[in-house]
């Protein structure tokens, strides 16, 4: 069993745990608990794919048991729609709305006004490894976010101005990437605002919200997460996921804050 | 009182009602919906701006009475996030996930990698008319939509093949545009697809996401609608509105069907 589908199993009842390592700093990564959430709703849903999933975020997810619920609010003949929650015993860590469907064949592409970013050969690009940034992004030893080295200029305090990051993301232990763990993909970058001349450190998520456009054919996924308009304490982030036959497999926008650095 | 507000209008009970001539086809505009529905769940949140709001669409609005129920899942200090839904009787029309705040002050404006629509002044512009697309869109009557030229081609059955329109929004009785009716204009400008060769005609929103980034100053918006990537008979359709004083108010995704046209 893969690790990320250990750290997503949960119980027929919804009991399942978020598992220690997919944290960043001691909370455990937006995406990861996105997909934790939709294999619970997926499951109500009796359709396999995120098609479209939103997640408002309420409190830390910390280690330990927790549990997935949620209404079917509809289920029609392509989609099912549900609302629903993780939670630990006490709080809603997210809400999260979600419609479900089958994307098993998506093969009639028109209009692609877009590509996948360039990027360096993987073994030239930067790792981002545990202890970027200044606090523990222990998430890394599961997966590989290989940043190129155009966007990586923030390691070492020279970002680019651009607010763009952009990179290669594939499993540690080479899992396949599918539609739940594209929820993962999502927020699994170095947020793109390290990119601008903004000073930024802990950036947490208010919003995300991610469209699965197909699955993806095997191998790594190049990524691109842009942020153009930082105002008023906000930020959006807008992330684009292209997989190795050059088919865009998701979107992503998220909505966070940027609190102040001290 | 502005026909706007006479048509999100609810009792303290939540229940109000879908109004005559706020719809295209006989179908009310997604983005009343979202404005009704956010009026209620808004008086719950105890704060006036929907922040990010979330809606999928499950079941057509048509005039007559409805109510807007909802959840407060979590009031924190500076937001609060409600689950909510707006039905007739007996269907969920749109169910929605918002977080609610106040965006009195936005000033400290850091990023902004982008800028308004280049636009024809509002007289060169091509204004919506009731009756557009070979279906009556009565909404136009009560906002006016002045698109500009170069993306007024579709009316005559030669779209740019650009993907975008834009153009000016304002309300007919010249109601000022606030938060609550930016979530209207995320929805009332003719689909991006109708400027790309790909036949079209209704496009159902399955989901619709706006990001409500500053209060707008007084005048009428630009606005920019584009949609990029056409697959699997889906498409996404990202949605800018600047104020007259050129700042960003609102941001918007919206994933929708691109059903065949016979």
């Amino acid at each position: 069993v893969s690790a990320f589908d250990e750290a997503t199993h949960l119980g027929a009842d919804g009991v399942g745990a978020i598992l220690d390592g997919w944290d960043i700093g001691g909370n455990a990564n937006g995406g990861y608990l996105l997909a934790l959430a939709a294999n619970g709703m997926r499951t109500l849903a009796g359709r396999p794919d995120p098609v479209t999933i939103t997640a408002h975020f309420l409190a830390p997810g910390r280690p330990g048991s927790v549990r997935v619920d949620g209404t079917v609010v509809k289920s029609g003949k392509r989609f099912a729609t549900v609302s629903g929650s993780l939670s630990d015993g006490d709080r809603t860590i997210i809400q999260v709305l979600a419609t479900f469907g089958d994307l098993t064949s998506v093969d009639d592409i028109e209009v692609v006004h877009g590509a996948p970013p360039e990027l360096a050969p993987r073994d030239q690009c930067r790792r981002r490894q545990t202890g970027d940034g200044g606090f523990p992004v222990a998430l890394m030893d599961k997966i590989r976010v290989e940043l190129d080295p155009r966007c990586a200029g923030f390691v070492t305090g020279q970002p680019s101005g651009n607010g763009e990051i952009v990179g290669w993301f594939s499993f540690v232990d080479d899992r396949p990437i599918d539609p739940l763990a594209l929820l993962l993909v999502a927020d699994a970058f170095p947020p793109a605002v390290f990119d601008l001349n903004v000073p930024s450190a802990w950036v947490p998520t208010v919003e995300l919200t991610v469209h699965v456009r197909a699955r993806p054919a095997p191998g790594p996924l190049r990524c691109r997460f842009r942020t153009r308009f930082v105002q008023g304490g906000m930020l959006e982030e807008d992330g684009e996921m292209w997989d190795e036959q050059g088919t865009l497999v998701a979107m992503s926008r998220q909505l966070a804050l940027l609190p102040r650095v001290p």
